[in-house]
């Protein structure tokens, strides 16, 4: 079958410690301390996988790029791949996918051939000692280098970008309601590609922080697909206004499609003087955003205008990476009553349930940002164009 | 100024346990165990009141009847009125309305004349256990008999079925952003009279109960003005689906309008052998209702079918008001992981401010929930309207 | 190996609808249904286990009778058991056990030979669409009859009441620390078999039912174990005063013992023509109850009393099981703002390893309920106790 | 009547920014910034405080020194003070206290002549949006310069260091049961004196962070009055391990006394060349601290500790006071799942109730940390010893 892997050296940098398990299994927890020289190479004749007991097998209908992705590609002056994180190559990328299941594993009871799914990306265990604490989204094994059979979708384990697909049951969900919604097959694929990216926005904004009231005032930091996401959900569950942030100009337009009442370029606020946080409290009658989303990884630009902007008991949910430390001023968060949540992952607590019942609801459209499609085929043409950054999401299609 | 008031005999029931400060004050806590003979009369020579330091004065623009004003004036057989709760009459009834601050006594500084407003109607006191502890809506004060500073507007203390009303400038709420909102001054004050009903239904689902995650089902039970506003809250704040139960077809072409994606008539499903559950299970693909708001006041008919029909994880929240022990088979609710919620009242939490910023926003249109309106000269007319109960909100005006 | 087995005819009571899987695997969901005259057997030559590749065999060194364990052995006048709940008989019974660590599936990591545990008693699957929503209580396989992997220990899987148990690595905890707490290794292993009691209680508490803030005041209906582990749960967890109601004198003693402030004699009360709520008015000053567990499995007793004793803000939660309706006052919950909440199981959110913290800080100590030991070889005399109904809890040892 | 009032010249710094409003009421944000000179004065001719309608006059029977009276009198090297909050001088100091009730103003119902009572420090109006939200903590109109009805007691309204004392029968709470506890009303009324001060810790902790399930482990930075409430409070609401951190030895040993299971000396450790968190890593068998309280003031070195030993679904609670920018690195947040909250105050939500109900019940004995007392006519000497901080807390009697 079509596979596109990522491939790369394993050359530990200098002076990173590397633990004798990441040699043996080349399941590396600092993938920019490690990998060097990444080719995306599109294979042909990459081996059908086969379903094991507990899995299925997923013929792939649309997978998405995700930046992780183009960060496995792009590299630092010394050759080192851009992904801080988990990582294993050479391995099939791709994580934000749907597609139809094809075959099931034998002891699999919960999906037949036919049906519509997609699926979680982070392969947890569910037993240990975070996973039994309902932490599947800060699994030990899945991080553990010594451990083979839990990980990463697309990142230690073979991903979507390719005809098939296999994952264990526990991690896949029906998406037939979403068919009904959109009536075409096409749109219900694409649609179901994109619940991945928007689990994660619904993990860290209604799991992890608690959510906001309805009528609430939401800011939401960079419009890329996850802060796009953001956006979307927080005008579905009754923001009073939500405020966007966005340097780019296609981003700011899709912003702006997807719900927010208001989109503003801190580029161009600078060079007229203005801070972002002014127009917060200008939208905001002077009372601030009761709910901030970090989903620009800037946390050192983007925290200290929250903090300026912060409603009295005020929320802040960090999502973007950044190895970074950020100077926060606490006695903010005590005046303003404010709080600070960190998030990570989209498992359990029923989040792609809910965010499959969003999109056939009709309450969010994911669809929309998609702004340039592809053939499997065409995959070294669409990560070049993904290189540009212009896009919304860049969906591949077999 | 023109005033419609409620009169009505002090003539505690034979056996009733009248206490000395219910006889000095006449301010009673169960109306229905006191009050005979009602009357409505429309004054025309009624005073203008005057605010004092810490209180605004109100002319009226719009004022709603709500249920509990229809319950003062129909008596059971014996002739006592039907409304069981805190009452002191002769008063001026009404409390759900807008209007613009004609005059701010000597200590406010928050109003200023021509400011558009709302008003909260219980009048909590800020300083008893209850209310020092954050539980305004259980304030001591309020309900107790020897006090006549606090108590409810339109129950106790004179409402705003007349020209003007005083408030306390602690119970105002500004909603002039209504007017941007909706253009005309008329509809914007229809809208501010909506208010304070909705509130009592977002201070339940939200405040009380948590709220639901995005993506939930909800249904809800009752679909007078507090179950409309439920449907339109659910429906704003990202509800999978919503789903309604009501026998007037009135109301459920209403509840349609305000957001029901499911709206079902019990009486005739009970004529083909369907019960609500079952049709709950039905849209629900067997998941149940994750959230069930009782806004009918029959819970003995209403609780049995939601335990039928409970998500696992689901809430009942209970708005209703019914004098009556209701059989509850408390095993659902360890199976089901399920939770009972009782709430009362509307205030603090900042329930009214965001339900104005959901409607300045045109996340709900209450507005769409009148189906008559009178002027104050027709007050007669409007209440034997309201005795058919064929309306879903009936609306005075100047 | 020795093993105290519990068998029983399966005998669908007639006009019982039992399923074809039922039929099948003798999974049964409504065990007081189908199973008729049970007989206890302690059987000498019963194979000891080897545990798959994800299991641990567990040499046991403490073992309680549980209330259900007794109720398997109970019948009504027609023979049947009154445990009415899922069993799979003839089983091994015993599952609030602890032990040692014999030897390792192939899989497991996390343990080793020596290693000194307890562990869950519900073999929740971890994949089904509740557990993967963190609901791991709510296990659909577990209580699927058609799926003989999951079930409960002692119930449908062979338990503890033997020389050895196998469980999967995944519901197993150490519980070395309680060795440091107890200095003695016999004492150890017997609050290591009072872990999953407790964490019923903990679970229910603190879990389910969000807990209570310290100074609170809360009342325990019933002390059995259950409710013993409820009123030291509360102790530990700061309460202001705890109250207790517990007709066996015994119970009421250990009650005493164990954290209550006060224990009161329902029956004995009642004779002066008190009733349990009066007390609860009186030692709390007027202010009632903030919380209130239910754990005497006599809701129609209890929950009234509850009602008239509930304070502002005041919780419920129902641990004990009983399959009746309960008369409940909702307009109660909607005046003093009370809340109820069901409650099963003790798996997930980290319940068993904070139950193991408290033990091991000697904020709890469980091992004073235990009024009576006995060998396993003694297992008839322990059961022919235990059905007098004089004890905190009777454990048996190797 | 005896009263040790604070003096000070109303001297705003070069360039900072005062307001009309201070300059006309004296009513101060920033003390720091504008009062110079600072000076005790134990007056003995001052006027005994008449209580208004709604005051209530109490005799004072002990009142602590606090951290910022002392500030009040310590200066930077151009003679400005150093507390940097809310201030209007002169004013009779001293805010945590407690005393006898001698006169009820003509409102007042729920105090009488010879209570026992102490009062909340914080002089918030009940009335502005943030109390009407029941954020009474953020008050508006306390903050306001232009408002002189409320400010905060002993800071901006004549306080307890003195014979009376007078403040809103509102801020006031009884404290009768603390004399069956201690048996001694002179024990009764330090007890009450300390109030206060663990209410801010209480608050912080449980109503603001949502506090921690019994067997958390809990780590408290800095062992100061605030410090050593937070590690009594932690130790009665169920930690399984309270940790401190404390640089003076007088406080390390009454870190132990009020409940620390482990008081560290950074300064020490540091020598041996081993930082903090390694310690807590150490003590908590890796696990990391569920609960850490910032009651150092100091968050500049305590989080990036805290960073490191911070359990998953960790919470830090800032209550120290520090202007000035944290380094944090959110990506520990994230992967760690935690989150950070601020607090800020005492008031609301049944704290001081539920202190009093934890000092009623013996479960915290806040009296331990008294380590220096006085008569109201020592107050120089007193504060000559306060200044050397060699003491847990000095306490005035009359």
């Amino acid at each position: 079958m079509r596979a596109a892997l990522v491939t790369a050296d394993f050359a530990p940098r200098p002076g990173y410690k590397i633990t004798q398990d990441e040699i043996r299994t080349h399941k590396v927890r600092e993938g920019a301390k490690v990998w060097r020289n990444p080719k995306l190479v599109l294979r042909t004749d990459y081996p059908v996988p086969e379903p094991k007991p507990d899995e299925i097998l997923i013929r792939v209908k649309a997978v998405g790029i995700c930046g992780s992705d183009i960060h496995f590609l792009e590299t630092d002056s010394e050759g080192y791949i851009l992904y801080p994180g988990l990582t294993r190559f050479p391995v099939v990328i791709g994580h934000e996918f749907s597609g139809v299941v094809e075959k099931v594993g034998t002891n699999v009871k919960t999906f037949k051939p036919g049906d519509m799914v997609t699926s979680e990306e982070m392969f947890w265990c569910g037993e240990c000692d975070a996973c039994r604490s309902v932490d599947f989204n800060h699994c030990l094994r899945l991080n553990d280098p010594a451990d083979l059979e839990f990980g990463e979708l697309g990142f230690t384990h073979d991903g979507a970008m390719a005809d098939y697909v296999v994952v264990k049951a526990k991690y896949a969900w029906k998406i037939d309601s979403l068919l009904d919604r959109y009536g075409s097959e096409d749109k219900a694929f694409e649609a179901g590609s994109l619940v991945e990216p928007t689990s994660v926005a619904y993990h860290a904004m209604f799991t992890r922080a608690g959510g906001f009231k309805p009528g609430a005032y939401v800011a939401v930091w960079g419009a890329g697909p996850i802060g796009l996401a953001a956006i979307a959900l927080a005008k579905a569950a009754g923001a009073g206004k939500v405020i966007a942030f966005e340097v780019s100009p296609t981003r700011r337009e899709l912003a702006k499609k997807v719900g927010a009442d208001y989109v503003f370029n801190p580029v161009e606020l600078s060079k007229n003087g203005v801070e972002p946080w002014e127009k917060i409290m200008e939208v905001t009658g002077g009372q601030g955003a009761d709910f901030h989303v970090e989903a620009a990884g800037a946390p050192r630009h983007t925290i200290p205008q929250m903090q300026k902007s912060l409603a009295i008991n005020g929320k802040i949910v960090q999502i973007g990476r950044a190895a970074e430390d950020v100077p926060i001023y606490l006695e903010v968060f005590q005046v303003r009553r404010g709080q600070i949540f960190g998030s990570q992952g989209h498992s359990g607590f029923g989040n792609f349930g809910n965010v499959i019942r969003l999109m056939a609801a009709g309450k969010i459209d994911m669809t929309q940002i998609i702004t340039a499609r592809f053939s499997l085929d065409e995959v070294y043409k669409a990560f070049e164009r993904a290189h540009q950054r212009i896009d919304g999401k860049i969906t591949l299609k077999p």
